[in-house]
């Protein structure tokens, strides 16, 4: 950034934005950092800048929300705070900043955005659900009858939701293969990822209360990304029937930067087709389609990019099933999407997709692949389309295999 | 109470504890209440007495735990400050109390205990996951292949759990009966009950360590009654191939008063056999079953006792299986047994085995019934030996169902 000393206080005239950063003014993503041994605050990122909310925000008497070490008290404030926070921070960075407020992104340690309340995942994609199905259930249809009736999902762990950059520990547990008469117990050989987007409800609603799917942008503040883990292995034979659990409860990675829903605007698009309409309740639900590209590096090289637009299900119809039979949501909740998998195979968003069970192996870096080993590290990032041809970045999750414990 | 004014304090010179009452001097649960307008605290029940905690052991410098709002600070303290406190409160109550610190439990409103983390239920009961299998899935095998190898359990929504008194909106969801074709949306017409036992976490763990099977005494805080009110119309369709959800997110009601481990030692007893003998990581918790039986009634008539002690996994099995893959545990996580059901059908604790799928009605205030109807009251109560011939209460879990929003 250009820096001009002006008199006691050091301001920067313009916080300089890389050309084709996805991180440009109509972006501005939320997180949580800290500065070396400072407490963790709230702040917006525009370019390769974090500005600090705390010091810029937090004289306007509203409960100083960016001093908190988590979205959930800002996020809990609602849409119209959020358009409002939105407009300041725009009108903000196009005048003069104080240095205090300004740290280069790569100075600074971002931590977990949201306290997460309760975790759902769902499983909105068809071409992942369909494939999953003919690797778990060879023998039976691959999409089950409730499938496309209903958004399936169910409970994940939310105290094992960690911030991207968090070491994986190779999970142990209970396996059997088919030949096999009982179970052993050892490390994961089936160390797997899901490639997904995750969406945070800010406002919540009352025991008894149902969420319409018009009402998504009145409680959902933002979205990002989501790596949920999976032991292979663990959860195919654990899974029948209440679904899975240590499979899958190990941890659960999100991108430290939220994006706000008013940043994906411009990415909304129609689903494809639902057929059969699904019942009241879910309809119109379907224009909230997003278009949002996912890209899956194994250790530094590219090897997949799942599209968001070919989701069956919208994150409104997600929401609004969620809560049809009054289930309360609060702030914090974080529901995910499942995989994200497109028709085609570099479009499958978990490796047991991509190498259909571990025998059709990828090269990555000149070796044949199947499942991850200790010390591979996995990326996912995203961008989305924003106005005027800009692009909409959703940053990245990280995660490297630790060896189990 | 007998109050004797001795200067300017009104003291009690004596609790009176009712003659056979289950809340005598071995039990000291623990439960978060407040008076009229006062803010809540931390109680411990002595007879038909709450004693208020922040009154008389908040002067003692570590960190006013009873004057929070839930149990979680105190369950965090750990075993030690656990022992401490029962040891002092034990002490407190053979002499005088200033009657500020006492409250007929009459007057009091009782809260949420704790601020539920992960809410995990298990499946434990081999009755149960049989009867259940006959009923889900009539052309298979009761019991699936993993069942007797580790204790099967998934995630619910910790966010629904509510105290008991709660009232119960009868959820709407989507049905199909096997012979429709499509689903339809409207009120469960099989609204049901769960009778468990939940298991409180004080001290939590870290990510990438497991608590080991004989360590449960160093975590666990105590037991509460939980009832997992169930829809099983809407189970039944949505939970292929990720287990339930909206068939029981809408409401899981827990008792008010918390159980401390220490009061159940004498009601701990060894598992029924486990045949096959379970893995390593799961050994050494068969001598942590427990003998609690479960009383529950039907708008005031007792239709069924289950008895814990027939539990086919033990809480401190549970735990070891849910932190084994390195998922953390953390303060406030409830885990459930799962639906208490014995061998008899008078032991059944849930009214779809009762009533074996609504075939075989149980007579209620001299009507046959078989799923709950709008009015219902449910109340779970319970009770376990305690030393010299005590009994160690429980109290009760409470809930009538309200008419669909």
């Amino acid at each position: 950034m250009d820096l001009v000393r002006a008199g006691p206080r050091v301001v920067s005239t313009t916080i300089r934005i890389p050309d084709g950063s996805p991180f440009g003014p109509h972006n501005l993503p939320y997180g949580v950092f800290s500065v070396a041994a400072g407490a963790p605050r709230i702040g917006v990122r525009l370019g390769d800048t974090v500005i600090d909310l705390s010091v810029l925000l937090d004289d306007d008497g509203a409960d100083r929300v960016f001093s908190a070490a988590s979205l959930n008290p800002f996020m809990a404030q609602g849409p119209a705070r959020w358009a409002e926070v939105r407009e300041r921070i725009t009108a903000l960075v196009a005048a003069d900043l104080p240095d205090e407020a300004l740290h280069p992104v790569r100075d600074v340690t971002l931590h977990l955005p949201v306290e997460v309340a309760d975790y759902v995942d769902f499983y909105a994609s068809q071409h992942h659900a369909s494939n999953l199905g003919r690797l778990f259930r060879p023998d039976a249809e691959p999409l089950l009858p409730n499938w496309k009736h209903l958004p399936v999902a169910y409970h994940g762990r939310a105290g094992t939701v960690v911030v991207s950059g968090t070491g994986i520990v190779r999970p142990s547990g209970q396996r059997k293969a088919p030949d096999e008469a009982v179970p052993t117990f050892g490390p994961s050989q089936r160390l797997d990822i899901e490639a997904e987007l995750g969406f945070l409800v800010g406002v919540g609603s009352e025991l008894g209360e149902r969420i319409d799917v018009d009402a998504f942008a009145e409680h959902v503040f933002g979205a990002v990304l989501v790596n949920d883990w999976s032991a292979r292995d663990i959860q195919a034979w654990e899974y029948v029937p209440l679904g899975p659990n240590l499979g899958k409860s190990f941890a659960t990675s999100i991108s430290p930067w939220v994006v706000p829903l008013a940043a994906l605007e411009a990415a909304r698009v129609p689903l494809p087709e639902q057929d059969p309409q699904p019942l009241d309740y879910l309809r119109g639900g379907q224009d909230r389609g997003l278009d949002v590209e996912l890209v899956v590096e194994w250790n530094g090289e590219e090897v997949t990019r799942p599209p968001y637009r070919e989701m069956y299900w919208s994150p409104a119809q997600m929401l609004a099933h969620m809560t049809v039979g009054g289930a309360s949501a609060r702030t914090g909740d974080l529901f995910a999407s499942g995989t994200v998998s497109g028709p085609e195979r570099r479009q499958r968003g978990a490796f047991i997709e991509l190498t259909w069970g571990g025998k059709e192996p990828v090269t990555v870096k000149g070796e044949e692949r199947t499942f991850l080993r200790d010390g591979d590290v996995v990326t996912i990032s995203a961008a989305a389309p924003g106005p005027g041809g800009t692009r909409i970045g959703f940053g990245e999750v990280t995660g490297t295999i630790l060896p189990a414990g």
